[in-house]
């Protein structure tokens, strides 16, 4: 498979011109070292806006393909967004659930790509069968194609907009019971899955553990979408001088659930670096420890906050690989 | 002075028309009063954006004038900016400090008018001389006059934005040490000033205290305001499902501090409720438990919350009337 530059499907870069896609290399920080953890590093970020169907196979297929777009482009972390490989829906969780197994399809499909492709992959969620119960899971595989992490969902999607939506998740699903943290070559990843992102807890407790970016696979609609998917990125990413990055589904009107699209990077000053529509796509960032470090220098946070005032928010449940 | 409702001046008021300004009257919540605090109470917000000048019974002055309009036009709490009695810097906040008594000439001011309207004041901010040390001071008001609370800003404004604007307001003031709720008839009220709004601390305990607002005097400036003074706000009320008030000063481009003005009224859902530019004027806002109790009712973050997973986020010093 072809890693040359490709500047095909490309959309959302907006520091690089698309005839210009360098890679980073894995340079050395020339910025003051104590405002950004010290393992952060440069990387690409890809994020596939996937347009799923009813078949699973077809939707594996499709992302693996998106996957390697992504990584023509220069990614070398790629995002996929939640419940990638199913419809979403109580109705299609059960029937489209895998156990996390090697010989499971969606377990396979990710490890080959990540491995072939030698890259970081963030698969954004799958319903999940475990003993006797369903979950919203993620799994994470490096770029030797191990599972290098898993996080469940840990606050579900239970809304009520009385005659816009209403969706229980619970009514099928249950809840992970931990927060995730993902240690990668260039840094510490937080992990949320869509509604988590309204929780600030696990933005705080991930920066403030030195996650240089959360990422959050998401499927906000077409209510709570236009309300507050951009601004719940920009608020964890402002309040933590952080990246984020929110991978959603394409939209799809003829399917029983209509997600907001719009996948986005926001940078560590709360300023979206990246987005895009809610067509299928692929929203890519440069993330970079320097930006991190001029924000952090510019605003002080992490040496103003008053623990002599209020209590430190503190990990109670926390994975980390 | 007259209370007839007036329609000069009026600024950013979006639910009400113009020539209907009804004053809410003190009814009874008819909703589900687990979803809000339940002491509260539908009522109007004037935010002020005062144009201050170097001459501090000039800035007194103004503010009455401003005030009385506010009152004339609804409001049953009225808020100041920040400094709004001296200029902004710290070689003002020495010579227009003032100690915390009822002889001082800020205090009578405030204290006489808010007598006299019978209204909630909260007195934006001043320079406060308190044993050697000055501080950045809100003082509160009852409509009795009586001052119920001050609040002492407790993150100084210390910022590096090379080529933009340096500012170390430590250079000169001493940081309060205690968060600050102001019980009043129509509910608890939290207090920052400024850049305590980048804390979201703050906010987070005032709302699991039972605070339906947050109020901010604040001054950003041409720098930090585009970037981020709508968005602050609006992670504040976001996550906390809370109204969020920032009262700014108006710009002065001939004095040496440009602020960014732009008062805000943020609603519990996030949405900006009423704003306006950079120039003198009031913002209003009729603040409705109702609103508030249909947001939590749709997402209810406050059932959701897993303090299984995460600690929650306690008060170590903390000021109530």
């Amino acid at each position: 498979m072809s890693k040359n530059v490709s500047t095909s499907f490309i959309q959302g870069i907006r520091k690089f011109s698309p005839f210009v896609l360098p890679k980073f290399s894995c340079r050395m920080n020339h910025f003051n070292a104590s405002l950004v953890p010290k393992d952060f590093r440069p990387f690409r970020i890809g994020l596939v806006q996937l347009a799923s169907t009813a078949n699973k196979n077809e939707n594996l297929k499709n992302a693996c393909a998106q996957i390697s777009e992504a990584v023509n482009n220069g990614s070398q972390m790629v995002v996929l967004p939640e419940c990638f490989n199913s419809p979403y829906g109580n109705q299609y969780f059960n029937d489209y659930a895998e156990t996390i197994e090697e010989t499971s399809p969606t377990y396979q499909a990710l490890h080959c790509i990540a491995k072939d492709l030698k890259i970081y992959l963030f698969g954004g969620s799958i319903p999940e069968r475990k003993d006797d119960k369903l979950y919203n899971t993620s799994m994470i595989f490096n770029p030797s194609g191990n599972l290098i992490g898993i996080h469940r969902k840990i606050h579900l999607f239970d809304v009520d907009f009385p005659g816009k939506i209403t969706f229980r998740e619970s009514d099928s699903l249950s809840p992970g019971n931990s927060m995730t943290i993902i240690s990668t070559e260039y840094g510490k990843i937080g992990l949320g899955i869509c509604y988590d992102i309204r929780f600030p807890e696990l933005a705080t407790i991930g920066a403030r553990n030195g996650c240089c970016m959360m990422i959050y696979p998401g499927a906000f609609n077409l209510t709570t979408g236009p309300l507050h998917w951009e601004l719940l990125a920009r608020a964890r990413a402002i309040d933590n001088q952080i990246y984020v990055a929110s991978c959603a589904p394409a939209r799809d009107m003829s399917a029983s659930y209509h997600a907001w699209g719009h996948s986005t990077v926001v940078g560590p000053d709360g300023m979206v670096s990246a987005t895009m529509d809610e067509k299928p796509g692929i929203v890519y960032a440069d993330i970079d420890p320097e930006h991190m470090a001029s924000t952090r220098k510019s605003i002080s946070l992490y040496t103003q906050r008053r623990f002599d005032v209020y209590s430190e928010t503190k990990p109670l449940k926390l994975n980390e690989n």
